[in-house]
């Protein structure tokens, strides 16, 4: 786990700048140096361009500290036979950090 | 740029069992310690998945030596207007590692 204890931002099915905005408006509040965020399955792409969209547009002094990426299995429903599978879903967590 | 110089998989357009493949039969060549994992864009999930998969099913003693994330301009032309644009794009470097 990067940055423990650090606000998160998650990433899911909104458009990039919705998290852009949300990572911005998180990394401005007080008391806060970092955040991280997180993904999983497909949206592991918008949080790699959110991070990037705000280091390169918006917030060019903030550094990543770290990044880990992992899977575990989550059980899914097949909704036409209604059996329930096990299938394998990657993640991310990216901590990006104020200088 | 993380493991310079390791031998390098790129992500593209194939199902991510190819690459698993490419991955570990790059990692039993003789001389071989390190590979790095590289995608850009779509596929950056994929690249993820590739490292998760060899991970825990084919290798469980392959370390993450080091994971970079980064973006840049790609010119691309528009089909119907034939006009040139220039569109960020992200992208994702994983270094893995034997044991």
């Amino acid at each position: 786990m990067v940055c423990e204890g650090a606000p998160e931002v998650r990433i899911g099915k909104k458009p990039v700048m919705n998290y852009v905005l949300a990572v911005l408006t998180t990394l401005m509040e007080q008391n806060v140096s970092q955040v991280v965020i997180k993904a999983r399955g497909r949206n592991i792409t918008k949080a790699v361009d959110t991070v990037e969209i705000v280091r390169s547009r918006f917030a060019k002094n903030v550094t990543i500290k770290g990044i880990d990426i992992g899977s575990h299995d989550i059980t899914v429903t097949d909704p036409q036979t209604n059996q329930q599978k096990t299938r394998r879903v990657s993640s991310i967590e990216i901590c990006i950090a104020k200088a």
